[in-house]
């Protein structure tokens, strides 16, 4: 695949080489990354950052993927002082970012947008989050997480965990976790589990794939442990929310039966779907899975507006 | 005029001369502000963005101006999260920004602020819109859109069409486009025609003047049709502004009688003014013009900023 | 003391030798700050700028030495558009900005923040004002300008007024005056002196130390007026606050019997404590005062982040 000037709409629109190739840059992108090394190979560019809903983590890491290979970056954080408020469409917009930036990252509350904006677009767009729909760069980040921490992403046991119905970013990682032949046990109440479609792909495609109520139960056997948020709006009834809260709740006596090898992601922020006291055990990635966007924006950024290089 | 450090706050201080200057700078940015070449011009020149209501048009064009010119900026976006929102005046702000930039850009929901902050800077202040006052750089990309679409600004038959009495852009662009000889039509209802004293103004500098209400009748003689939104808040009756929005909707059927040389030409953001099938046709020039910001800003940013070279 | 990567969390964590350093060092940033010579000591460095609260001053001058020394910076300037409305702690947004920066500065409502901050961070934590805790960079750009407008810290007869109760500037700043043996008269209604602990510190140290609740009589012996803003919330009875506000507005009437040597400061933003008719005589400097704190944290950057050249 060539990435010079394409958009990163879906992780869909990826082939397992175009995320390895990724993955491979994102390695090369550590050291700048961590500032250790400095790069100007995107000098003189300029990324719009159009967040038409708030994402702190996401926003960041891609400014600061921009700034330490030397660009730079304009837009807004939040649509409330934008010319939104005043009625005008996204495509318009979008044709603004167009004309004052070389590459465009799009976060909005609506699924499709993202692809609406490639379209109206001659620059390349990166979405960052439509709504129910796709966050490539997050499902990457998570593959790097687990390429880094792990070795290999096959033939890993992961363990998602919370809720698998709404959880964008769940669904992106399965159906990448299917191209790399990892086995997949979904850990949720029977209203969030995973949808049914998700789960016809990945056994279409030949998965190893479970479903599982209890999360005790799989523990032992997990190599990556993903815990997403569980929101209590989805529950009709607050006492069917209280249950599901305590028993996906990951703390150091739910991990006693770990292996010692497991890692525990979260693509954060988390409220109380992990204890504390977790944070400083030897299970813990979710924080350096958050430092892993950086070099993965990075190689994004680099492939679509630079040379490849580093 | 010498540019050096000099304020920008009104289309008015500006002869035919100055103007000429300004596009004549921008013509030269084109390609620094397309990408193609950079510029280090203003290399560790710091602009102070002080955006007391939105308008993310103008504020990102104005990074990008500063940023594809080597420069820097810092500010605000709304008003929201300032010290005036403490009770700070206006002066005080403006006093704080001199302090710590090398220009400032005010956007202002009250008329005259750019002028008070201008008196209370030692650095030069560029107006980007105080209320129904005066927003110079947009005039200046104006003239800049019609001079690099159809060559000249000169005995152009200029059409504009919408809320001519409270838009604040027509009113600049009227002043100045009697400078250069334009021919001018002003299509609206008679609740939003130009006020008297533009049109006083410009019958008194003989120019050539007319006025209308209906847009069809004008549409083929036009060269330049400029539109601007009417805010359905002017009209006491609903049902009144029901017929001016209909009546004044630019779409394909009501340009099938223009001259093949039309450009259609908008401030943006646009609202229901003009059909979105319009946008793909041959008399869309209101994206462009957009784009036409930048190489503007970039010249009064160098002119003001640094030695004139770009 | 070794600023190299360190917390600056308290001014209480600096000794006399250590502010003189400081101050030393931001001497030499001046010409920088002023924007007369370009620095490049912090390039390739990122700060992230955590403002919880809004405090435009604050961050903006954060930002202009960030980027006068070479650097650049990332952040939020209200929380409204962060995760921590998603429920995020504290903790976890200050590990993802440690992740993605070279620096972190805080700005919190509460206090104990950025101590909590620095607990988690790998990175240095400048305390940017935590609720009614520390602010140790205005601390040191207030005693930065008393040195560069008086010549000497020592020997000087400064008066603090206003609200020195909850007023969180003038607890730091007498602290920090108390090394240099200044002589600190502090003048409040009683109901917002100066807390008993501070005083009894100051006495404690050998402090030369006066109260008063009246300002004309202690004017013609001062050499330095600190004014701080009287918020109106602090008294039950509004009749109270008007007598207040008015006893200590400062004024051309009440400074006619100052030494022609006293110098006029205040953090900033004002409200209505200082007549404007005082900003244009011969006393006022707390608009030279906010621009103190560019060279002020430039200095702090610097030792922190680099080598400590400029």
């Amino acid at each position: 695949m060539d990435f010079s000037n394409r958009d990163v709409v879906s992780i869909r629109d990826f082939g397992k080489e175009d995320i390895l190739h990724v993955l491979d840059q994102a390695g090369k992108a550590m050291p700048v990354a961590r500032g250790e090394r400095r790069s100007d190979v995107l000098e003189g560019k300029i990324l719009a950052n159009l967040f038409f809903e708030p994402s702190t983590r996401t926003r960041l890491s891609f400014e600061t993927a921009m700034l330490r290979l030397g660009g730079s970056v304009i837009g807004f954080a939040d649509a409330s002082g934008t010319s939104v408020a005043k009625g005008e469409t996204l495509a318009d917009t979008v044709r603004m970012a167009d004309s004052y930036a070389d590459a465009i990252v799009l976060r909005h509350p609506m699924e499709g947008a993202a692809k609406l904006a490639a379209d109206f677009s001659s620059k390349p767009v990166i979405n960052a989050g439509d709504g129910a729909g796709q966050h490539p760069t997050q499902t990457l980040l998570d593959l790097f997480t687990i390429k880094m921490e792990k070795g290999e992403i096959a033939d890993n046991n992961i363990v998602l965990v919370g809720d698998l119905k709404y959880g964008r970013t769940v669904h992106s990682l399965t159906y990448a976790l299917s191209l790399f032949g990892a086995n997949i046990t979904c850990v949720a109440p029977p209203t969030l589990q995973m949808p049914p479609e998700i789960v016809s792909h990945l056994k279409g495609v030949g998965g190893r794939f479970n479903q599982s109520e209890s999360l005790e139960s799989v523990i032992p056997g997990a190599d990556v442990l993903y815990v997403t948020r569980i929101q209590k709006e989805r529950f009709p009834d607050p006492e069917e929310y209280r249950k599901v809260e305590h028993a996906y709740r990951i703390d150091n006596a739910l991990l006693a039966n770990a292996k010692r090898s497991l890692i525990v992601m979260h693509p954060l922020p988390r409220v109380n779907e992990i204890a504390p006291e977790v944070d400083s055990g030897p299970y813990a990635r979710y924080f350096k899975q958050a430092f892993y966007g950086v070099p993965i924006r990075m190689a994004i950024l680099s492939l679509i507006l630079g040379k490849g290089e580093m």
